[in-house]
């Protein structure tokens, strides 16, 4: 794809715009809007998100008045429209008069009218209304110019993933019928000899709804991966009646993707979509949320089998749903939306374009904030604006990264599950305790899901990886043999897809490919410490093993572990394959990945002194320093934000960025 | 009013009691009851308050023989009832037969029998038992001679203040019905085109019943309103049958106003009632819980238009619901009263006069505790009736104070919704904040609603008034213009009666009075701090704003924020018009108060030295030195305690009190 | 009883084996498992306890196929089977057919299948099915010469001890009936005149479901007896039957017995039993796990009245419902099992013999780990059978002890209950604190129901027993007064069985025994402290107390109590009565601990230096060394496990044990 869309005007472009939604306003602010969007550079807008109640006021009558008049205003204004399914959230009609569509918790608790997203994933009825409504806004609109993409619902799942209504039961057991054919593989599947819970007929079975103790863990890791089918079947339901009627107009709906989502498997989803378009907000619980945020892009990116992609929502400034929503300081924008671009993204959009004045979430900040025109947001969107039409020159451009980062939802659901050796596991702590070295030593990494071809990498770094396939453990061995260093850490391998344990010894799927057989987790409680011999301190995981064919690296020291094998590695064929059986400290991990890099010869995309993120995308190398410190890189080329010829060695002012076509 | 009852000897008094329950108790314990109150000088209960299941044992039988007796028992003894209606909580029977009547909460759950207060406020089922049982009793008792006032239900929606129910939803839209006339009126109050949340018709309108994620701002707020109002009608609906059948008794039911009650809008209620009486606990969760009963007492004040009032409840010593029940050290008893007296109360009454021996609040101190009559407790409560004799002049007169603090229900509910830009906002912290420093300056303070007379007052504090009406608005600057000075504090005036963000810079409706525009909230995460130009420390929340026409008194140093204004004052008509933009540390809130008091001209009703609460009500001084160090006050008078004459400097050593008629 | 089971081969031992589950795995396994049990001693197993699906697969339809085959693998291998009744947890069929009997929790939520356990202890329809299942097992099993016990249901109530549905409410009417006869009992029982709760009829009456607020106390008391009772009538029902077909075969069902499960009033149930028998898992919220587990099986053998008992689970390593589950250290396994035994425990077992590959308890530790024969856990395992196999003599003996603790499960439920002067109560914290001191002392301590036979006991310590009915305490005072030295703790004896306060000062039914009057109760919120004559210092709990007869031994200093008493003893006819009304410290606690074993000349079991547990069972002193440094004890004798003679002083190295035979 040499663009995510095509633009009216024919030129590339990096896109900038927001998700629009005039229908909270008078017809005097959306020509204030306009004018505004122009001042601003704004190139394209996600329309109408939540507008079925005004698109569909009652059952089969359709309005259009408005969104014609937005729609030519746009236009008129040469601003491009992803347009909007409005499919997120029912009408209050529609669930008056279908109550049984409203989602229901684990506990049986209707979950009603008055937020959003008030829909069963598994509804039909449901489904039915709104491809109804797709078919009548995409005949409506089909010829409209101003239409350069679809946005199919917005965030699926975001607050709906999980229905337990006996609906869902039908479709789970339906779902199951499908994944197993006969009983008797589920009951082999899910264990159901332990606590008597064979089942005798796909019939008995129902949703993990809350029992007197934990339900059973493959029910309920089934029931994960049946929910994010159920609402990928909604994306899909409604994809397939636009492609009917505007088969050239790509579709799409905005992912979550990042450490902060949980409940889809975009990895699976990313194929289904046109173009791959995603929501992402600062992660307040990281000290440094910019690295999370590398991560998401990456992901993002992964979900897009490489391809750029859209960045469909961020936040100018703060947000309504934390515990303390922190404005972003000045310049934080950009630097936010320049990472983005610098890891594939082709269009940034943010939500909303006008604050709302009433609402949920109408201290959400804007581009244009409750204090209007005049106010430094505004200023800096206005700046932004600028600074992206000088990057027109990356869209479309791709990255080669060498380093891979194994990344899959399934096992994320499976190893948070309970009753497991510490129920505080945290699998995006483990993933960033590995990708936080490789983002600082700024080589390049793609987050890819298991499946993916891992030919490309030289280094496949394999974080905390509970549940591997078969296939999956096969295809990483295969890649040390054919050269590559593979680096596994703890509590990986341990079960199959079907969440049963990999007998013989841990890491189970992966025990021979590292050479080392541990025969206990030593999850640490708070206060204890195991010591390696690098000095640093273990807190909270390590494991008793023995070194079977493997090379002992770090070993613990002290305590009942005194002496046994810590880390290690083992060659394999042309590669290697390293194993980490404890959460060790950051510096250890910097150490481990330091050498990882070292000897597969891999460095950064641009040599630097100081804290500074460097990208490289297409032929440009972009710089972003985050610090309160200056730094500088070694590149020299023109920079298409300064238009300057700079190099060799460009100084990158603390809370600076540069963009250096080489 | 001269006085909030008739006492039947027809002198002046301030009354002395608790409930009593008699019901729970064998007869001969009666005697002794009536005795002790006796000795204790007691000389009004409040009577029968749980009796339904005596009184009606079932449908439509009635049994006033006991409290026939007991009403006949505290006559001869001189002592005067305060007769309940009995309908706080329905009998097992009513709700064995009527089992919608219950209140439901937000998910649904049925709230059974077995606890108090089992009932739907908007269960006319309900009205018409308790009113059927109103008119029995009423018509038995109307000629008693020990009848002074009438006690209707009981700390209404102490627990059932929210019900969501299908009988709540039916009266819920009747009172948006009521209140919007067309559903297009609420869609735009509401602003329900954010999320599609627009209603075709009344109908389609729930309660803010449990859903995927925040329910609409403006429906939580109304059905705050709604909540209000439906317990406010079951008060009235009983006071009607009362005035109907004696219409020379005065009728009240107990308020629970304070900064530990929130859902009834006790500022709508007063006007409602014949005298106002009030419940109070001391809020351990504030270290100098005095402060908080301070409050507490002039806010009631405010509920009764600066009327005296009834205190219907208070404990002797522990209460049963804490976490951690202390007892009250001796003296503090006495403290609590008679800063309570101070403050506008006629008459001081406990929960309750006998503790019981079983149910739920049976470690609850009592007037005769547990250890009867031999006890520290007892023998304080005698000699606290004797103290309260000798203060009958206090009755029937009022306190003219200078300075008001706004206070308001309806900011209060919409303050603490969710999606704000901090989630554990406090109302009652920001009030405390600004009140501490105000009752430290023994200025006498007014606690009043939005829509009192401001015209008394020469100073008023405007804390965190984040609904602001325009009718607010406009009072609060005429009364600038006039020449009082009005002290505004960080988000205040955001939004409008139905919550919707008065746009073009913050604080919207105080914006041209203070001569400010605040761009952006900056809610500080725990451990960030900003430092203001008189070297405070601010550690919550912080404001980015301009001084667009006001002094600057205060700035922030260092930071995003660093120059920017963080205190101002400008000069408005005749007055002054102040802005805090910063949570401050409690020195610089002081050195404010301090300033503001000054400038007006305003003292503290008597100079004194060391730490000693002092309070004028009508000819009174009134010193409570809650320390544990000496104070003196500057006084001189006859001490109504002592019954000497004292001053100039009058000594109050630690933990005393006094009471000088100047 | 010279032994809880009769061995096939009439030797004489101490049993070993573990819950053994062969329909969680293939038949080739299953003769793994005959081999690796002889390996490591194990003689009795218990078998299928989950196996109700497996049995009858289908209404009606049962298949004994694969327990035949296991049933007679074992026999051929010399182990005894404790066999299943196979009713812990209903089969999918049948919840499927009979939905009601679901168990429905106080919110009204039903708790569904997928778990264990989803079943209403009041079900009559669960009792149907379950007591068709035993009758056609036992029938089946009769003759089968492996069976040598039967072991009913499992856990009962740990997960559905407290059911709320309609059919329980029907029950807990019949129950309520036959407990008080007449309603108008009931109402005085419950004070049901507080808060207008009184009862027309027991049709009337709910189980305490969610309320408005605190239910009713005693309802929620007797409904915690109602519930232990039904759970206990299901065991009755499947022991009737089973002692209809097989009169020789002794039945039990493993109770939970120790400080973390309180619902199931063990101390009646015991009798119920032909052999009582236990789960332990170590209490990881204490410091010291051991002396939690020393009191769990020092209970256990109240529960038996003294006789041998068999521990039916324990864990070889970690488990995996905590929070942070770490395995066992070297040694812990055995260190525990030996301290069981000491106890009394005739046959010790573990949860389970082989560690599941899949469901809900597959990281749960086993005797057979993941990891399999070649493991640290497996070879301990098999050192513990050659040692036990050494203790054979041990089997049958009693413990004669002269100290008892006053144990009670409804004052545990009561003294826990909401409305109390602390909510934070920890009545397993009161315990621990005075069973520890006793406990380091080695002296044998029997923890017994108030109901036991106090005649043995020379010295009677009765911590925290808030609710003490009539009869208990005269058998305390008869105790004292025949020579007993009789230790009552604070907040002990205030109110009767029916939760009603004891009035006129507590320590109500101790009042006149210790000689002194309490007025009030003086919870200390955190950062509060008093301190004692003795210099310590009291954090959580004191009482104003005056000492009306008694001599005091420590008094409070400063603050409101200055100068009274804190710790008081009073001679009572040939024997003493100590009060003790604070939380005292540790060092406190142990001090007086000492005094009055010392005054009753009550010394250690075996005089020891450094930190040694020291028990003596029959004719033998267990010592185990549970610390880092050595120890060693005065005793001379043969030890059991090395066979050599020792004494007079036995070194017990860190972490190590004897068994020496007097």
């Amino acid at each position: 794809m040499a663009g995510w869309v095509t633009w009216p005007d024919g030129r590339t472009r990096i896109g900038y715009g927001a998700d629009y939604n005039p229908d909270q306003w008078t017809p005097d602010v959306w020509r204030d809007d306009v004018a505004l969007m122009r001042e601003a550079g704004v190139t394209i807008v996600s329309l109408g998100i939540f507008a079925w109640a005004r698109l569909e006021p009652s059952d089969g009558v359709y309005d259009f008045e408005l969104f014609d008049e937005v729609m030519d205003l746009l236009r008129e204004a040469g601003i491009a429209v992803c347009l909007a399914t409005a499919t997120a959230s029912p009408p209050a009609w529609l669930v008056a008069q279908h109550p049984d569509l409203l989602p229901v918790d684990a506990d049986g608790r209707v979950l009603g009218f008055g937020g959003r997203q008030s829909w069963c994933p598994s509804s039909r009825t449901f489904t039915s209304y709104a491809v109804r409504l797709v078919r009548a806004l995409a005949l409506h609109y089909r010829d409209h110019p101003a239409l350069v993409a679809w946005h199919v619902s917005n965030e699926y799942g975001c607050h709906n993933s999980r229905c337990y209504c006996d609906t869902s039961a039908v479709e789970f057991r339906r779902w199951l019928r499908q994944r197993y054919g006969d009983v008797d593989r589920l009951n082999q599947a899910w264990a159901t000899d332990f606590w008597s819970q064979r089942y005798g007929s796909f019939d008995e079975v129902s949703p993990p709804r809350s029992a007197p103790t934990y339900c059973n863990p493959t029910q309920q890791l089934d029931f994960a991966r049946f929910c994010s089918d159920e609402l990928l079947a909604q994306y899909v339901a409604e994809r397939e009646v636009l492609r009917e009627i505007t088969p050239r107009v790509p579709v799409t709906t905005n992912l979550m993707a990042g450490l902060g989502t949980k409940n889809m498997d975009y990895l699976r989803w990313g194929p289904e979509l046109d173009f791959v378009s995603n929501d992402h907000y600062l992660a307040e619980w990281h000290p440094e949320p910019q690295i999370e945020l590398a991560f998401a892009a990456d992901l993002t990116r992964g979900c897009s089998r490489g391809e750029p992609w859209m960045l469909m929502e961020q936040s100018t400034s703060a947000v309504n749903w934390g515990l303390v929503n922190r404005p972003k300081v000045p310049g934080e924008m950009w630097r936010n939306t320049l990472a983005q671009v610098a890891r594939g993204a082709d269009s940034v959009s943010y939500f909303q374009w006008r604050a709302s004045a009433g609402g949920a979430e109408k201290f959400h900040s804007a581009m244009v904030p409750h204090a209007g025109r005049d106010s430094r947001v505004f200023r800096e969107v206005v700046a932004q604006g600028r600074r992206l039409e000088l990057l027109a020159e990356l869209a479309g451009s791709r990255s080669r990264n060498r380093v891979a980062v194994l990344f899959d939802y399934p096992s994320w659901w499976a190893v948070e599950q309970d009753s497991h050796p510490r129920q505080d596991y945290s699998y995006r702590t483990v993933m960033m305790a590995w990708y936080e070295p490789l983002w600082r030593a700024n080589c390049g990494v793609d987050v890819v899901g298991t499946d993916a071809d891992l030919a490309p990498y030289d280094v496949i770094v394999v974080p905390g990886l509970y549940l591997t396939t078969d296939a999956t453990a096969a295809a990483v061995a295969a890649a040390a043999e054919r050269g590559a260093t593979v680096l596994v850490t703890w509590f990986s391998g341990i079960v199959d897809e079907h969440d049963r344990v990999r007998l013989g010894g841990y890491p189970g799927a992966f025990r021979d490919l590292v050479g080392v057989r541990v025969e206990e987790f030593v999850p640490l409680r708070a206060g204890t410490k195991v010591r390696l011999s690098d000095g640093s301190v273990v807190e909270r995981w390590a494991e008793d093993l023995a070194a079977v064919d493997a090379e002992v690296v770090l070993s613990y020291v002290g305590g009942p572990l005194d002496g046994k094998p810590a880390v290690t590695v083992r060659d394999v064929g042309a590669g290697k394959a390293w194993y980490v059986s404890a959460e060790v400290a950051p510096a250890t991990a910097s150490a481990i990945v330091g050498r990882v890099l070292s000897e597969a010869g891999i460095g950064a995309v641009a040599e630097s002194t100081g804290e500074v993120e460097v990208v490289r995308r297409g032929s440009c190398i972009v710089a972003v320093n985050h610090s309160s410190a200056p730094a500088s890189v070694r590149v020299s080329g023109r920079d298409l934000l300064s238009g300057r010829a700079v190099g060799p060695d460009v100084p990158v002012p603390a809370g600076e960025t540069f963009v250096v076509r080489v």
